[in-house]
């Protein structure tokens, strides 16, 4: 189960809301367990969970033709609420394996609405809140849901609910923490074979194509692929081009996928032979700066208070015209989950925080260098996720 | 260039609109040419494109960190307009190469604003539109801008616009097509190496894990990836299992992908070995369908009667008892776009149109047939843009 159900019912409370509506594929899948690749191809899609405030054991609203998506699909769900029409001929059910027989029986026994509004409206009804109020997540929501519910429902009052999906899904449960694992693992193999990917004569589209390529042999998809050489490296969102990679230059990475709908991010630099002394000077004071930053993160700590250690120590050690936005971000089912590890974020850290923490360098005419990694807050410090060596690497 | 300028500022003169403003990846892709992978992690990400009617050429609003890969590619943009804060060091300018020189050019001489909501107010007053009527795209907001904007701006008032933009994409421009073409080329190249991958003892597994490498190797990123052997090809939503493929079972194939922000979407079907009767007799009458459907779509038909005639022409070949809820759907930068082969979409075809035609047919206990391609509106009656074999493969 991905759902932290004591921080959720903890924050409806806190908001007076009797039930949360999930409109976007990453909200339904942490309410649900349901994440299909083909959400990536629909803008919308009339995919939406439903948790009330009394036990937050989710309702999803599907059409009839994901029901076997719903079945494939680890999900924890009370009633699948299925709408519109789908034909399968039953002409061979009787030679119909497990698989299929779990289907009909589905597509059989769950309540069928006409369209998904009604779905939703039945769903709201029958879990008793049809008078309540609700929170309605408008990350996904293109129709106006809210006004829509409040119409079919007199009584029921709607309000956003996207930032509250955020604000609970800031402390990640086990299950969560599993999974980024995971995309971290994928991430950094292909990480790994990209860096070894280096060498004189070959270039940037081939290192690139290395990391897309072996993340998506390990059943990742690819998010991030910023490879940069030489001063190109210097270029935030750098795409790789068809430059060739020359001795002596840094090739800044910074490199993410999906796995199992989580989300992995992260950043290593690696040098094409020697590197000058300027490249290890400055990318030993960015380790530097981010490894202080792990090395105090605690629950207690301010958000906002690391971005400044984190600066103040690459100052310190050895780039001291150093200036950054952030050092990084929450890391979940969304690439950018809070909080913020900038100045303005004052979110007080907590066991189960999960956070990309990170201090890129960008000197145009010169080179970029950066190092990134993905560690969750313990209960006295922090656990490193991403395990490959924090170093500039050589090739 | 992608936008369709005449019919946008045909739809936005028939809807009083002044200004259109988009929040989606798509949306703004389509009015600036600005696509990037990285928008896939971001759920909500304060990108904005603005158009207004004298002219159709838009602004482009970005965040100073993204200024880089505005530049890197094939935008078309009126004006840059920058927010937030974002630091290069500039110790190695006169170093830099043209591209440096290109993006510390734009990040000097672009209007620049504190937040994405300033720069976005500031445009349409500069635009001349402060006081006009204009539609806001909310399939990415999630701040309520169209209240903002209209705080900000006493005597503005907005509408909702994400149904105009899926309005004005329904016809094609060159520009669109192209990228179409290219999309489709990746994809059915992938779809031809896995249904190569097809072999006695082969799980569904590797067979996905070939069309899903081989979209990579490719540039492309793959949306759909519907893999299923015998009986399990009967699932829409399939995801290829461990299941090792037997002499005579049909294996469906439901694929599709993204490539240069545009997707592609077909479906073959192959058998490893001699197909049954059944099996060959039914792929038939699905072609059959799907074939009298393109020799019919011309400038003037109604999308909602190809749908009849493609159900009345499989059942008259061989699959009697055929019933389908829709027989296609548009595709472009959103991988469903408008019209719909459905029975209530009365929408009248145009050239430049683009449609994925099918005729899927799942009978749990037996298989999954499908057929699927791509085509163009033209003149005169419909282009294939897929180009493979619409026939049983037979492996």
């Amino acid at each position: 189960m991905l759902i932290n159900k004591e921080r959720a019912g903890r924050i409806m409370a806190e908001n007076g809301l009797d039930a949360l509506v999930a409109t976007t594929p990453e909200n339904v899948a942490y309410l649900t367990g349901f994440w299909i690749l083909t959400h990536l191809r629909h803008r919308v899609r009339q995919v939406f969970a439903v948790v009330t405030a009394d036990d937050l054991q989710a309702d999803l609203v599907i059409s009839r033709g994901l029901a076997d998506a719903a079945i494939a699909a680890d999900t924890w769900v009370k009633t699948y609420r299925l709408y519109g029409n789908f034909y399968f001929s039953t002409a061979s059910l009787d030679n119909g394996d497990a698989e299929a027989k779990r289907l009909m029986a589905l597509l059989d026994s769950s309540p069928s609405y006409p369209a998904a509004v009604d779905a939703l409206a039945g769903c709201l009804a029958e879990r008793g809140v049809a008078r309540g109020r609700i929170g309605v997540d408008q990350g996904s929501d293109t129709i106006g849901l809210g006004r829509i519910l409040e119409g079919r429902l007199p009584g029921l009052s709607t309000a956003p609910a996207y930032d509250l999906f955020r604000q609970i899904r800031i402390v990640k449960t086990a299950g969560e923490i599993d999974r980024i694992r995971n995309a971290v693992s994928v991430n950094e193999s292909a990480l790994t074979e990209a860096i070894a990917a280096i060498d004189e004569g070959v270039g940037e589209n081939a290192v690139a194509a290395t990391f897309f390529n072996e993340v998506a042999r390990r059943g990742g998809l690819p998010t991030l692929v910023c490879v940069g050489s030489g001063p190109r490296g210097a270029l935030p969102n750098v795409t790789a081009g068809d430059r060739i990679i020359h001795r002596g230059d840094a090739v800044r990475f910074d490199v993410g996928c999906i796995a199992s709908a989580y989300h992995a991010d992260m950043a290593r630099t690696a040098v094409l032979g020697k590197p000058s002394s300027k490249i290890q000077i400055y990318h030993d004071a960015l380790v530097a700066g981010e490894q202080g930053i792990l090395s105090t993160i605690r629950p207690g700590v301010v958000a906002g208070d690391l971005f400044h250690l984190g600066v103040d120590i690459v100052r310190a050690n050895g780039i001291p015209h150093y200036e950054r936005n952030h050092c990084g971000h929450g890391n979940g089912i969304e690439g950018y989950d809070l909080p913020h590890i900038a100045p303005a974020d004052r979110t007080v850290l907590e066991p189960g925080m999960v956070l990309c923490v990170e201090t890129p360098y960008y000197e145009p005419g010169f080179a970029g260098l950066q190092i990134e990694d993905v560690v969750a807050v313990t209960e006295t410090g922090c656990e490193r996720i991403s395990s490959i060596e924090q170093k500039l690497f050589i090739v």
